[in-house]
């Protein structure tokens, strides 16, 4: 129980949001030009230092009725109420706030999602949160599941199957481990278990850089294989246990181990990738299945506050 | 004059949109996903079909008003009207459209414009479009450039200054060529000089997959690097006749090549990075500098829709 919270209610010591980077402190304003907030401009700590949770996700839309549905779930504010995007004087992310949860839309693929968690963690850091746990929602091809089964990830591995994302600095490949909280994916399974609302899974997850080739689709502008390379290929997956296919877990991962953040990835399987590659499926289907994860993990976040206003009532 | 159109106005045979996958064929429909379109249940021809320039960038609010720009620009519609959205039904991409001229956001990184590249290349040839110019209007770094030198970029390289994009297909890496259209390239240079409202210069710029630790900036949430060890690597790239950094060049390059799209990268410099790392000019200065590749490119496609409609006046 890294941040201080063990199931028998002790609060250990608080963990603080990690940065490594000592020319921050030399920086008179911090402008997180991508949320377009800043040191300078907003107080972090009042706007943000209550914050236990956040969720983020790939699309704004997704984002905002997360927190819709989490407002409703923790009967925080009034569901009916609009939530403001924090983030209204850009177009690059979305967030929104109730109570101790933060929701965050991070775009698609790597680049995209590690250009938000820098901001982010340096968010967490500047409004001095402790205790932090992070997860992504998201959606996901799945290799010889259910559609809509939910994968909570055990590892996450790139496209040879290996636990790792390299970092590029200054021209040089650094390798880090995509590391995420085994405890942490063990809770949300036995959540999935209590909640008994649809199939949950833990195992890994292949983190790719492109939705087509990458994946070994077969529709995609360019496809220079077979569909027996294809099958080849996600059997391979399979046996090294992956079990879905997306576009951030890797770097996810890497930076919120180096920040001391608490991590799991939660996301739904839209396709069985083995028998086809188009999102086909009505989008009353996709939306359903896009909704589990939100579910879960909105569960999840009740329960453990629940936890801890035990705790600070004992 | 690869697209048909030499400058003496004499329109040779009509180049299609390339897709290179046999497997298309065999697709009832093709669902084009993250734009919410597709051939069964939209008529791509007739809403496409006249399609002669499409450009690209990060941000859906900097393509909608590049859209009301160009309408503007070339009288064909009133610049007060709305321009609906054509992927209304996702959040992932916007679109918008005026006479020949097509609109698409991209978001953040290779992965993000690779997923939006597959599905126009895909769109663009299900449209029967032919003689397309691609360009993409973005915002850079720039390195030893005054703030708002428009970039039209020679070169993409990597991080390591090398011209080519490392494609990875079944868990293999496939290098692509990241070759753009000198001539276009050549005429925007041109086309800027006539309009003389700004700075703009040809050079290479580096494409990398991150926007902090990947482009040496000292004020990301983690930094192992010192202010000499950025200025070295800078210094080096500008050796490496590097103008600017950015995030999708590379791949816009390889795709576009691979499709017969001619293609060009226009871009801002928003600060010098050898100066600072920090967006910290006002928001009214940033957005006068993001308005210039809209500029350049507005007025280039005004002036080559007059060519062609003179042609076929004669």
């Amino acid at each position: 129980f890294p941040h201080g919270h063990g199931p028998e209610g002790k609060a250990k010591g608080a963990v603080p949001i990690y940065v490594h980077n000592p020319h921050l402190d030399a920086l008179k304003d911090d402008i997180l030009y991508h949320f377009s907030l800043g040191t300078g401009s907003h107080n972090l700590p009042a706007m943000f230092g209550d914050v236990k949770f956040v969720c983020v996700g790939g699309s704004p839309w997704r984002m905002k009725s997360f927190t819709e549905f989490i407002a409703a779930e923790l009967a925080m504010e009034d569901p009916k109420s609009e939530y403001p995007n924090i983030c209204a004087g850009t177009d690059r992310y979305a967030m929104y706030k109730v109570g101790p949860v933060l929701s965050v839309s991070h775009g698609m693929g790597i680049p995209s999602i590690a250009i938000m968690l820098h901001e982010l963690i340096k968010l967490l850091h500047h409004a001095h949160c402790t205790d932090v746990t992070i997860i992504r929602i998201g959606t996901s091809g799945g290799i010889g599941l259910e559609p809509g089964t939910v994968v909570v990830t055990k590892q996450s591995v790139d496209a040879t199957f290996q636990p790792k994302f390299e970092q590029v600095i200054l021209g040089k490949t650094v390798v880090r481990s995509t590391d995420l909280d085994q405890s942490l994916a063990q809770e949300l399974l036995q959540c999935s278990k209590r909640l008994n609302q649809f199939e949950t899974v833990i195992g890994n997850t292949m983190c790719t850089l492109d939705f087509y080739e990458g994946q070994a689709r077969l529709d995609g502008a360019f496809c220079s294989y077979t569909e027996a390379d294809k099958q080849e290929y996600l059997l391979k997956a399979k046996e090294a246990e992956v079990c879905n296919i997306e576009m951030e877990s890797s770097v996810f991962a890497a930076m919120c181990k180096l920040s001391g953040l608490r991590a799991a990835v939660v996301c739904v399987t839209l396709l069985d990738r083995l028998k086809g590659d188009q999102l086909s499926s009505s989008h009353e289907v996709l939306n359903n299945y896009q909704l589990r994860p939100q579910k879960l993990v909105g569960s999840y976040i009740k329960q453990q506050l629940k936890n801890i206003n035990q705790r600070s009532n004992q």
